[in-house]
């Protein structure tokens, strides 16, 4: 196996078993979500085909796609279309180069602030660790063209969030690997649920700004055994 | 086995198996729900028993019947009695011919917009997707006769939705399978779950029609890998 | 093996059984919630150990007692403590005859209700079903002598309901088995949660009281293969 | 294998194991929340590492510190880092000798509380029991120096609670041991949860203060067949 075939499969398995961390946090149903993860040192990438169920997910029906969201002639899984999603990931890899993991999920609280165009406002520290701030809201946009993709570039290239909520639609997220933009993914549903629940009931204590800095830096820079998994 | 006998075979073992997809995504507690399928090719579909315990759900105890919703005497199963709601599955299949699949749940949120009889407005792009629109009401009515099944069919016949609240009781759906009757009764469950959810805490942003039809047409005629399974 | 011990038997075994459905179903957390079972043909029933987890629940470590709640000197099981509901579970026994099971839990919609002292109003076919009208309100009672036992016996005897919701305390039902108890205990959450959600977005709809007699006479004389499982 | 080593084998495996509680009761996601548990005879406590899955949680990757919350050198899993919330854990077994466990999560509902810095009132039984009265409400505090750890001890040190709600922050929950400290987490959570439904919906019945008073001091001295495990 050459070094890129060995790059491919294991980008091949990570995004086949990381679909089932969409399921275990409870943040798909049906077929409802997709992964994609880039291959290091190509310009490429691996997502979910289209419309087949989360117990049928394994590496070799995965699809590989260049940059363009197009698919690998060819490559194994070719004959399936990839997810429906599949050009607003590619718009991601091209336009952020840093970013090595794209994941869209209907998830119920980051759909239901998504159907308000409410960003949702930095009022838990863990929120802070994780994001640095508020979620923000892109815009309306439908399938069809690259005006997803762009929606996603412009809210986050200047933003510390690794995820947005498209407004009436739902959340992405991007990370450094597939792995850490499922984390943010599932970090995301969680604040948006917790933040409605804490709202529900009363008004919300602000954090001031230096304190989501300080805890922002500190959490990105010193905690956990390695870059994915902090805490 | 004759072409007939391995026709209702097959429909027995996919509706005992999908009544786990209902306990799978919470759609119902105890033995309350139903699915049913058309056998393809005859006047016939294939429905639960009553008050049989999901866990012992086999396709050798699921019940035979003909349009009328009468047990086929004789048939595998046919000492049980069938499921409560059969005379609106058979009313439905009788009314109307392209629907291969009818799925009655209480899940938890469609029951409560039953409660107040209002309709799920289309604010999310999946249930444009999915529904093509919002999720009508249908009246009150109670057992006996079939005034459940011509509720459903009056409700739904000029309708893109695939499912409905019928009032103070709760969600029916179809499809053109007893399976994509059982995603219609998932995704149905996900949008009043989650539009509750989005209102709960202000305003909701409408969705413009023309953009409502565009998701609608592409997602019934472009995506997924078969018709049953899109996304 | 004679009579009366053959029937223990069954019983220890139904009941321990029967915890792990209050799990499924996520009526506790922890070890807090309690099934018991009457012996047919004796004055004994048979309840779980005090604070015992739910993963190590086995017929030899339920426990035996008579109608006054004092542990059956001797039987299996009897060097533990019985739940400290016991005695709310006995007076049960001892004034109702037709009562075969009991079940006591904190589950969650059903203690929000409690703690308002508010009752469940009939506004969903399947409670009309199961319960035939609303949901009543016992009295505030503590632990240490009979009143709770009392609250629930007064408030249920002259009502359809198998359910009650204790004042700032919780839910408790009872059934003509563990089994059937169970079963309203299952019903009781599913209800008091729809109905507290379905509240939350605006006026509910009445269901007209001749509607509601004749949805309870149906399901009470008609419906399932069985008394214990209807619908 | 000395008596200090089987005392700390012993707590490797509870402090691995009991995280698992926290995944079953649904207080974290991902990697957020951590236990620990003091060994006994001895100035030393177990935690887990920082960023592990919980899925690879095992006795031989715990942590063993010291009351300052250093790693003691050469000890098993010692190449790793603490949890980053070490420091608050060792400042609670420097200042509270009685306390075995500590355990923090970013729970839903508790959290919600937190970010209102609203202490839960006493308004169900089950809470009386087991809190003996509201859950109360700690300062402000971020990472870095002694201010969680302080702010735990000065809040709970003369209070009956066993928990206390950090604000902006979450839960952390102290007991005789680590066990008794997660059956104290998940109970915080379960009444977070049940008192935010019940507020939801209308104003709650207080519980006068001898009852709850009566209802701690019962269970704290009567049920259950081992301190660890009343009800």
């Amino acid at each position: 196996m050459t070094e890129l075939e060995d790059a491919i499969a294991r980008v091949r398995a990570d995004v086949a078993q990381l679909h089932s961390e969409l399921v275990r946090y409870g943040l798909i149903v049906w077929t409802g979500g997709n992964v994609s993860g880039r291959v290091p040192g190509a310009d490429l990438f691996v997502i979910k085909p289209s419309g087949v169920s989360y117990d049928d997910l394994a590496p070799e029906n995965m699809i590989l796609c260049d940059l363009d969201g197009t698919v690998v002639p060819g490559s194994e899984g070719s004959d399936r279309s990839p997810s429906s999603d599949t050009a607003a990931h590619a718009y991601v890899y091209r336009h952020m180069p840093d970013v090595g993991g794209v994941v869209h999920t209907h998830s119920t609280y980051a759909v239901a602030w998504s159907a308000r165009g409410e960003e949702i406002p930095c009022v838990i520290t863990a929120m802070a660790d994780e994001f640095g701030g508020p979620i923000p809201v892109g815009p309306f946009a439908i399938i069809g063209d690259d005006s997803i993709g762009r929606g996603i570039v412009e809210t986050l290239r200047d933003h510390r969030s690794r995820g947005l909520l498209m407004q009436n639609h739902g959340p992405f997220t991007i990370g450094s690997s597939a792995k850490d933009a499922v984390k943010a993914a599932v970090m995301l549903e969680d604040v948006a649920r917790t933040v409605h629940i804490a709202r529900q009931a009363g008004p919300l204590i602000p954090i001031p700004q230096e304190a989501i800095d300080s805890l922002y830096n500190r959490y990105q820079n010193v905690y956990g055994q390695s870059t994915d998994d902090r805490r």
